[in-house]
């Protein structure tokens, strides 16, 4: 089969169709012929080589797909049924095998290029800001990076869930997108300091900045307020002032969806489907899409995702490769 | 009324009794007539003037106390009524001003001063490795300080909670004491580094150390491990790598029991009483007191539990002043 791969390590743009075996279906997988995948941050670390797949999990780039039951192998599913999946890795290619698990329903009236804009980001939104934080109705929730792929989505789902949702962007006109998806605290954090203006206000942050934040991210949350952290692009390491944590009960939490274990995926996926398909299937929470591009022009998709540019999602279809 | 006052404030050893006013009640307090409070590390803390109490709370050191009420005043609780009060403070004294929504019940079968030797210790244990953490059967909770007030008591709750219990101390001896309640791995800190011990291994652990320990806690930890942090013996300010805390979603969270609201305070009380009660009660969990010595003898005390050689709590009697 054709899939992308870096065709030099030294240089993570060199991102071309190649010949690769097709995956072998192991115990309760299946193999699904993809017709769309997504970009996730994620892809652009690992085609740097700074983002390893975890044990036993394809070399190849791609963390959400959705396409056709091409081969069920032992599960009892069907040839030609149409699902979305939630992969390990593999997405950028013309197969994929996936546990069963981690496959979900096309939502009602979507195209399966739409359905893979929405696996990752529903799966990450929810196991971090449902199942981890629990936000409920009456709290408040800080997204970084609101115009972003995540933040796009967990806009409309904590507005779903009661929740007062403030964002920080980089633009007046990202911040736009956020208000019109339903944000109502509205941040440019090239102009103001979240900290000064959300002191003490927030029960939940889900953060992609790390060590740059962490300090401002503390002063920002309210009593009891939690801190989730999902990806660390201003830095790991920090200095911390656990004095800070007491007297308000704060929490700071990481979380990848990645490395959970092929059980603790399934249990994200399962409980996705259940509160949040449902929230698709009537457009209550809607895909954002910024652009699609052919599978071959993943090069292209990752330099518009770096740019920074970008608002929702970049979908890749495979097509005729 | 007599309460053990900071005669010297540059002086944390000069606590003497001193005539004081009697508290006022506010609306929704009862005033009880102390018989036994009993000696926490906040109060050590708090007679160096390093932890002043909050805001409206008493001046007066001593954060528990069982006695009878002498007043209820708004409330419709009966006088003479025995009870045991979670304080914000007020404790060393012949009477102090409570909630309603902090009294409890006296154990069954308990002495007012062994009910003053449990109040603090089963709020803050259950508080924070029931209500926050959820610890559950099949889980290892590591607990800092097993034999102290605090370890005594959670090494028995958490034996009840089906949990595998780790503690570390600093002698054979205290090792023994924790042993000998239920705990099953015991790690002298001055001979082995407990991280190297439970590398991966502990799904909760109860810290009182802080910042010196806080690298080696994380590395202790399993995947979905839980740092609760109530005490920072070993400083505030500490380098942390959230690299650690993604890829084994760990959270770090630290909580007091002090600085919580009155409301807040009610409900840690109602929890503690439901879920704890009934194990004091047919003896399940029980007490464990160092000492006991007269109120007046408080600076004794303080310099008692100063000196690390206490196993469990050590009782303040008011009896006569």
């Amino acid at each position: 089969m054709k899939a992308i791969t870096v065709t030099n390590p030294d240089d993570p743009s060199s991102l071309e169709l190649t010949e690769v075996d097709t995956p072998q279906l192991r115990d309760g997988e299946v193999l699904v012929k993809v017709h769309a995948t997504s970009v996730n941050r994620a892809d652009l670390l690992q085609a740097k080589g700074n983002y390893p797949p975890p044990k036993g999990a394809s070399e190849i780039i791609g963390l959400e797909c959705a396409g056709v039951i091409e081969d069920p192998g032992t599960t009892g599913r069907t040839t030609g049924e149409e699902v979305a999946c939630l992969l390990s890795g593999g997405g950028y290619a013309e197969y994929v095998a996936v546990p069963e698990g981690q496959l979900l329903p096309i939502p009602e009236g979507y195209s399966l290029s739409e359905a893979a804009a929405v696996v990752e980001v529903a799966c990450t939104v929810w196991s971090n800001l449902g199942m981890l934080a629990g936000v409920r109705e009456g709290q408040t929730v800080l997204l970084h990076g609101g115009a972003g792929g995540i933040g796009t989505f967990a806009i409309q789902l904590c507005k779903q869930l009661g929740a007062t949702v403030a964002v920080t962007a980089g633009s007046a006109e990202k911040l736009e997108t956020c208000r019109k998806l339903g944000a109502d605290i509205l941040i440019n954090y090239k102009e103001q300091d979240f900290a000064e203006e959300l002191t003490g206000r927030c029960d939940v942050i889900l953060d992609i900045m790390g060590a740059k934040y962490l300090e401002q991210n503390l002063k920002s949350l309210n009593v009891d307020g939690q801190l989730v952290i999902i990806g660390m692009q201003g830095g790991r390491k920090a200095e911390i002032n656990l004095g800070a944590l007491l007297p308000r009960r704060l929490s700071v939490r990481g979380t990848t969806l990645r490395a959970r274990s092929v059980e603790s995926k399934a249990e994200v996926v399962r409980s996705t489907v259940e509160n949040v398909w449902p929230l698709l299937d009537d457009g209550r929470v809607t895909h954002h899409i910024h652009t699609t591009l052919p599978l071959a022009d993943a090069a292209k998709a990752h330099a518009l995702l770096d740019s920074g540019e970008v608002t929702g999602k970049i979908v890749l279809e495979v097509g005729e490769v």
